[in-house]
């Protein structure tokens, strides 16, 4: 069951990988190794810093989603990029499932709260910045009229936080999941944002 | 044998970092820093995820190809960049003996063949993807006039399926290698390519 | 008081990396996590290929310097931004205390001494790379008016010949920081730079 899940949110995060690969025009052999590194990225990310082999490299199965991903975006391309919504609604599925699982992975590594909780968010994050990273663009974790990391801070944070009560368990992890994904929904309805790296009180014009 | 080999590798793959830092008005630190992260890089990347100490580490002779790949750009730059064709044969002879040995370094270290397959790729490709990453260029793997990530896969491939079928030793590993080398020549000779991330009966426009 | 010295080092790297999100227009939270990035990088570089795990995650202070700057860019920006010089200062104090710290720890942990001088680069030169790479910027390092690397270079070189000679010890390894950090102060005082990757002798245009 946890695995499912797993590959789910690799497929998700894949399909993200190939539909960029798409849009810069690459071919199918690159939109696979996109979507690869997308889907299983941060989970080897987190690994390598727990100093254990990466899931991804244990099991084959891993390797299934990406290939999936890649032949749907070669095959209905613009039927996926019209449904923006859906895919937005799988991206942050994909988001809710990594960074409560990462953070547990961390927690029964045995790494401190705080550590376990930037790990977490690496877990959810990592893949779609080393996506964005290698593909040469702006990674969208950095657009200011988005709040994607924040969600995934607030619920790796919560997995924490319940550990540390003595909290935890399957249930509970589905919850903090749900929340993730129902604050990053409401965030992309309502247009949610943070303030600036600046504070508004500076003109742009200062800053250069 | 095969440590001389490998060096040979990482100095054609050097050479290409260096390059690429002329390229880019560089100076000659960062022609020798961008050489050593393509030559080694690769590599690198796979004893990580492995979880063993990185072999450029282990051996300082190492840091003997970067520093000539270094030198070799600065005294004789054009006439290595005229040297276009020289190049590209010394970049698939290391491609060649990366994705075999990195394959079979994967496998002794007891990885499944499917991660091991994608280990012997990450050796091959991982160190010119990160040339072109800190570069900050699209990179030349994603370029859909080229198929240079194929030869790649077949190769490691072919190697974990022959060692599951109980097939290795030396000889074989080179025939390999002699065949990745052939292949990667071939297309760039009948400028093999792969079709685009998204099928041809989707016009352009429709992708945004 | 190693500790205390790591975090000031932390936090003068998260400054730059704060900055740098501000100039790029990034949120609040992009510029923690780019102040964090900027930071910890290096070291989670150095302690991965080490195959340790990575000092930051193992003590949560490590997570205040980052918050600290972020919040100082955001409450200071244009006063920060116009005090270039104070930060130049004391990002060479980052530089000067990673690039031995780095050293000395990949020594201890076994490594020969040119992957120690190797390493102790990439704690001091890798969070500054990470930043400009994940903020889509070609990496300052690589900028040809400056000499960025060769004094970290030397210190390194330099702690590692000092260890291979017996000579160790708290005011060794000061004393090496002060030298690094009066040679990138003077570096910048009077615009020291190295030759470009390619000799003086070939004209631009002939590399295309």
């Amino acid at each position: 069951m946890p695995l499912l899940f797993d590959l789910l949110g690799v497929f998700f995060f894949g399909v993200s990988g190939a539909l960029l690969a798409a849009r810069r025009g690459f071919d199918i052999i690159g939109s696979l190794l996109l979507a690869g590194l997308t889907g299983i990225g941060g989970g080897v990310v987190r690994d390598v810093i727990l100093g254990e082999v990466p899931t991804a490299f244990a099991n084959p199965f891993y390797f299934i989603p990406p290939i999936l991903a890649a032949l749907l975006v070669f095959f209905m391309a613009p039927g996926v990029q019209r449904l923006k919504r859906p895919l937005l609604v799988f991206d942050a599925a994909g988001l809710a499932l990594f960074c409560t699982s990462g953070t547990i992975k961390a927690l029964e590594s045995g790494m401190n709260p705080f550590a376990a909780t930037l790990l977490g968010v690496t877990t959810a994050v990592g893949g779609g910045l080393l996506r964005d990273v290698v593909a040469n663009k702006t990674p969208s974790i950095f657009d200011p009229r988005d709040i994607y990391a924040v969600p995934a801070i607030l619920g790796a944070g919560l997995v924490a936080v319940m550990w540390v009560s003595g909290v935890h368990g399957w249930v509970w992890e589905l919850v903090v999941a749900a929340v993730v994904f129902s604050l990053r929904l409401l965030s992309l309805k309502f247009r949610w944002h943070v303030p600036k790296a600046v504070g508004p009180w500076h003109h742009d014009a200062e800053l250069q």
